[in-house]
Parts: structure tokens; sequence; C-alpha cells
């Protein structure tokens, strides 16, 4: 079963508001195994919504669209569908009723417009709205059918999960889409797609391998579609280790495993703690360390030598090596200071030119250092980009190099 | 002049991330003057890709595409354009060597396959991308503008802003529409809004006032639109002058005069030096100051003292005092210790509880302090919000009491 979702409202067009609504949908279609192939938006306009309800029907079994259904003029899902499906709006008496009790109830004169909320196109269906004042709408038209539910995130929700969802199951079923996120550090997507190459070729056809990177890492997503739970998640396991068996230790981990969550597991499992040494990164190789909660228990802090004198003075750094900050030299005294200043096991260093302007090394050149119970280790790295993506490059790549360290990679 | 936006990735279509390229090309296009008619996204997939390019250029004269432009398997917007404009691809010579170069410039073997992002569809052009390696396109097609963009949102909104608005804007001749933005700090967004209501009632109507939260500021969107520049200038300049005397020294600047470029500023005309002494921000404050380049004319460096150890010994704080680590008399401490310690004018300090765990205090409670030429002074604030919202929250806080503390207003 395919589906397409349509999202109603100028304001999305223009930007104003993002189309979070589209995303839930999404979500909760491919949770209930129904391929979702299209997301519109369009705006308040009867004729256009129509034009786009038309064209889905010509495309999928299932159309979900949001927004458009309150009482103002600008609403007109309503009479778009009625449009699209060529029949007559009829007025529900007992939504009509229920729409006057709600008004009386809190005391209030009530707007004759909000009884267009009780307008149903002719043989459809209304679905209740236990949250507000909006109903929602179920036409079967040519066998198609058209679910309507408010834009209202919160109402739109509740109306997905407790009557389109269950329908959706029950007649999808059994397919399951589900999906996995495999995180990669230190290899360029190309590099990362190049290496996965002749997986995707024997993958099964129900498979399929996509590439996200950026923050100096990618992120290889695994979707597979099956009958139930448990064999989806095996064609996800049986993926997971092709992915493994090709990258190695270039996986960070799955899910939410990012590098500073797999550097803090591998420190607590060794029971060592950590100090970071900073320059051209300013203090977010710390500041990314600290997102993770309970990071006191093995971060102790950094000193962030942004001067030269800094680095002489706070990390113990040789003047004479500082006349070449930028360099392999000065980056394992960093590391070595780090670790005995803040008297932790291992010390991160990073110390390079982020730009605009070159210094002593051109724009990109970072130079990382590890310190620790098991010797030094420094790496040159050549980072492309702006300062913000140097620097943001050069955490990721100071994180991954004490990762390799703990798994005795390097 | 009207326009559709085509956004592509599965991903999208799961749910798993938001569309938020079409909100920003929405509202990039409304500022040119352009109608955005339709919002559209699709698969990894050259067939629907393509049919979705069909229907738009039927429909309307441009069609800005966001995504499928990398360089893997999955990236097939380049193929479903050439399908859509019936015409074969062919490799760009001239930027199949800059891909090359760059690869050999950063010492590593290049995959083949990225010399995917060199094949354009015959008769257009190519659109470089400074900050990334996918290119952009501009293909035209009977009287109709196909835009193709990359979908990493930082290089997507480059090339729109450098590229594909100037080009509409200039296309769609006659109104300007113009705005600028006023950055806020140390206020909430409906404070801002109350106290520019009066200002809001009184602006001529094609003066308009919008408002966006986060990160610690309020940023105030003045936008007109009038026949020339000079004209729409001038009601900038009035709107402007209008909002800061509402609000005073609560504005930081326009434009991209951040709270750091301010601060470093100010540093700058006095002479004086800073340096940081960070406990729940993990660095994240010196980070932030070095965003900014020519920091190091300033900027000395930092001491994160994650544990109360290091906060004893790096610091200096007096170890009874550490009974209650989050406290303004340890933020002062802080602060004094960051001074004399980095040997530099000003110390700001920041103490405080980030979650998800309640410590000494109740998440968000946070301490700020500075001590310079003027004295010592010291702030607690309660910060909203989960455990990065409350360390961005604390970073902007922080840096706007150093703002006030060097603007002598406080």
């Amino acid at each position: 079963m395919r589906a397409e979702v349509i999202a109603v409202g100028t304001e999305l067009l223009l930007g104003q508001i993002e189309n979070s609504n589209a995303a839930v949908i999404g979500e909760a279609l491919a949770r209930a195994g129904v391929d979702c192939v299209r997301h519109t938006a369009v705006g308040d306009n009867e004729e256009r919504i129509a034009a786009a309800i038309s064209e889905a029907i010509e495309r999928v079994e299932v159309v979900v669209i949001t927004g458009g259904l309150g009482p103002t003029q600008d609403d007109v899902t309503r009479e778009a569908i009625a449009r699209a499906a060529a029949r007559p709006l009829r007025r529900d008496e007992l939504v009509a009723a229920g729409i006057r009790a709600r008004f009386e109830r809190f005391g209030r004169a009530m707007p004759e417009m909000n009884l267009r909320q009780a307008d149903v196109p002719e043989g459809g269906a209304v679905i209740d709205n236990p949250i507000g004042t909006a109903p929602g709408l179920l036409v079967e038209h040519r066998g198609r059918l058209i679910w309507a539910l408010p834009g209202v995130p919160s109402e739109m929700r509740r109306m997905l999960e407790e009557s389109v969802i269950p329908d959706l199951t029950r007649r999808a079923r059994g397919a399951t889409i589900v999906s996995r996120v495999v995180r990669v550090a230190g290899m360029s997507e190309s590099a990362v797609a190049e290496a996965l190459g002749p997986l995707w070729v024997r993958a099964p056809k129900a498979t399929t391998i996509a590439f996200l990177a950026g923050g100096g890492e990618v992120r290889v997503r695994i979707t597979t579609k099956a009958l139930g739970e448990t064999p989806a998640s095996g064609a996800l396991d049986d993926a997971e280790a092709g992915v493994r068996a090709a990258l190695g230790a270039a996986v960070v981990g799955v899910g939410d495993e990012t590098l500073e969550r797999a550097v803090g597991r591998l420190l607590g499992e060794r029971g060592w703690s950590l100090g970071c040494a900073e320059s051209l990164t300013g203090g977010l190789i710390g500041g990314r360390m600290t997102t993770v909660p309970g990071a006191s228990g093995y971060f102790r802090g950094s000193i962030v030598a942004y001067s030269a004198a800094m680095k002489g003075e706070a990390l113990g750094v040789d003047p004479a090596l500082l006349q070449r900050p930028v360099s392999a030299e000065v980056a394992e005294a960093m590391a070595r200071g780090a670790r005995s200043r803040i008297g932790c096991d291992v010390g991160l260093a990073a110390t390079g030119v982020a730009g605009p302007a070159e210094q002593s090394a051109p724009v990109g050149t970072v130079f990382l250092a590890v310190d620790g119970p098991r010797g030094g280790r420094v790496r040159e790295v050549r980072l492309p980009g702006e300062r913000e993506t140097v620097r943001a490059l050069a955490v990721a790549a100071a994180l991954n190099l004490l990762r390799l360290y703990l798994m005795e990679e390097i």
C-alpha cells in the first residue's frame, strides 16, 4: 500500500513554519508498513488543494491531508475534497449539534461560521477530535482512501495514532518498514559508499542503504521492509553485520552512539579520566564531550590555550617549540601538558589553522595528539571548508583519534 | 513569477528529518517577491524526481530543487533533471579537474564516483559551491528555470542567497523587499514584543516586524517593501531607530553583529584581554568567542574545570567554597581565578546545573561572574529546557553579562 501526505497552509509555503506534520505522518506511515512516496504542501486555495488531491489519488491508494479544517473562510480543505471527489458537501447534524453544545457549555455565543466544521463530503465519515473542535474526515473515492486531519500538531497526532494508523495497519496486514543508522568516522562519504558498494549490489531488494555526511561523520542508513517485526529486525542485523565487516573500526556505533558517547563508554570501561588541551577549537572538544549526561565520571576539564603564552605557561610547552605553534611537536607537548597539569590518565590535544587567514601553515592544517598509558600518538590532518567547518571537523577528528587509541586500533 | 520547491531525500518521506530546507527556500522566494505555490518532497528515486520536475514546470516558471547532488549511487537529482529536460548528461571537465585537485590537495585518493558530481545536463550551467563539493545546477528548459542546490543546509543556504535569489530578484525587477535583523539579548520574546507593541501599531503599512527567538537571543526582523533601494533603506533605518529607542542596551547589534562579535569589538576598543573559567558549559563559551576570525587579538584562553578538583587546583577556588560548587561565591572565585591564572584583564565564569539530574541546585540554576578592571559582578539565572538548551542559554547569558559590563551598563 502506498501513500502521499498533503499539508495545507500558506504559512508553510512562505517558510513561516516548518512542515513538521509531514515528517510526523511520514514516520507513522512507515511504522505501519505503508510506503510514503511523496509529501506536498499547498496554500489555502481550494482549487490548488483539489488539484493536489486529484493528482495524488492517481498515483497512490492512501492520501493523508493535514490542515485547512478550521472554521474560518481560509479553511477550505473540506471544499477541496468535495471537489476532487466530485460530490457535494452535506451538513452532518450530529456534528453541528455537538459544536453548538460545546459553545453553550462555555457560555459563549457561537459565530455561525463554526458550523462549517460540520460539513462533510457526501458519503464521507467524520473522525472524532477528542481535544479540539475540528473533526477529521475519511472519504473513500474510487478505491482510494482520503483522510483529512487538523493542522494543529497535537490534534493531528492524536487522530493519526488513534484512527489513521490502526486502520491502515489493519488494511496493510503485516508489512513493517524499519531502519537503523550506523555512524562512521574517519572516512569520506564516497569512500564509505565505495567500501559498501558490493554490499549494496548483494543486498536483498527490500533493503536499501543511504548515506548522509556532516560534522565529520558519515551516517549509513539501512532501511528494510518485511512481513513482521522479527524478520525485519533480522534483516537489519544482517545488513549491519555486513557494514561492520566492510568498514571495521571506522564504525563508531549505531543509533545515538555518537563519537562522544563511544569515547565516554571506552574511557569508563578502562576507568581512565580525560583532559583536553585545545587551541584552534577554542573549547569545542570539551564542549562536545560534555553533551553526554554523566560525563563528569570521566571528563576532568580542558586547558584552552588560544595564545602562545598560555600554551607555554598553562600547558608547559617548550617556548622553543612555539616558534612553530602548528606542528606535531606542539600537539604532542600539549597532550602531555594536559595530562600532567590536569592530572588525568589521558590527554587529548588539537592545534591548527582554522582560517580565514593562513598562519604558519595553510588553512585546514591540524595536528592532533593523544598521550596516555599506552604512550603517545600524533596525526596531521588537512581539513576542507571554512573556519567553522574546519573547527567542527577538527573536533570530530580529535575524538576519533582518541576512540581508536582507546580501542587499541592505533 | 511563480515557483515551486522540490526537496529530494527518502529520509524526508520517512520523517527521519524535517524538511527545513523547503521552509528556508520558501522564505527567501517570498523576500524576492516570487510567489511560491507548492512544496514537494520525493525520495531518492530518479523516475519519481523526474516526474515531480516535469509536473512542476507545467505549472510554474521557476523550480528550485534541493538534495540528491552528492557523489553516491543514491544521489540521482542530476539524472532526474536530464530526464525531465530530455537531454543527456555531459561531464564538465573543469568541474572534474576541480574535484580531482581538491582530493590531491588533501592528499587523499579520489574514489571514481566523485566525478559524478561533474555531470551536467547538456546546456546547463554549474553553480559554484564555495563551502562543499557538490556544485549546483541551473538548467533553462522551455522558458522555465530549474535550479538544483545541495541538500546540506549550510551549502544550500549559501548558494540560495548568493546565486538563486540575486538572479530571481533581477528577473522579477521593480519592487524591492529588504529586511534587517536587530539582535536582542537578555529579554524574552514576549517582553520584546510587548516593548515594541506601540511601534508596530505606528509603523507604515509596508513595514512589518517579526520575532524569532532561540539560543538566548531574540531576533527582530524588520521587513519593508518599496520602489527602489533608497526609500527602502530609509524605512529600515527609521524602524531600526525605533527598535533601539524602545529596547536600549538590550540591543546587541544588527545583521551579523552577534554577542561574540559585540564582546570582541568592546574588548578591542578598551585594549582588554579575556580569559574564561567554565564548568557546566564545558568549553562552549570559549568555543563561541573563537568563532570570530581574529579572536586571538583579545581572547587568551579558558580553564574548563568540570571536576571540583580542577576548580581548586587550576583556578584556585577555596576548597571550603566547593562544598557548594553551584553558588555565587564559586562563580566569583572562578572569574578571579581565570583572571590571575590566565593573566588577562577580564575573567568570565559560569557554573551551574545543566541536568538531566539535579545536583546541589535545581536543573537550570546557573551563576555567572565577571571580574575585571571595573571590579566584579555576579548574577544568578534560572534557565529553562533540557541539558543542551540550558548550556546554550548559559553561554549567551555569560556573554551578555560581559557585554553589559564592558558597556558600563552594570
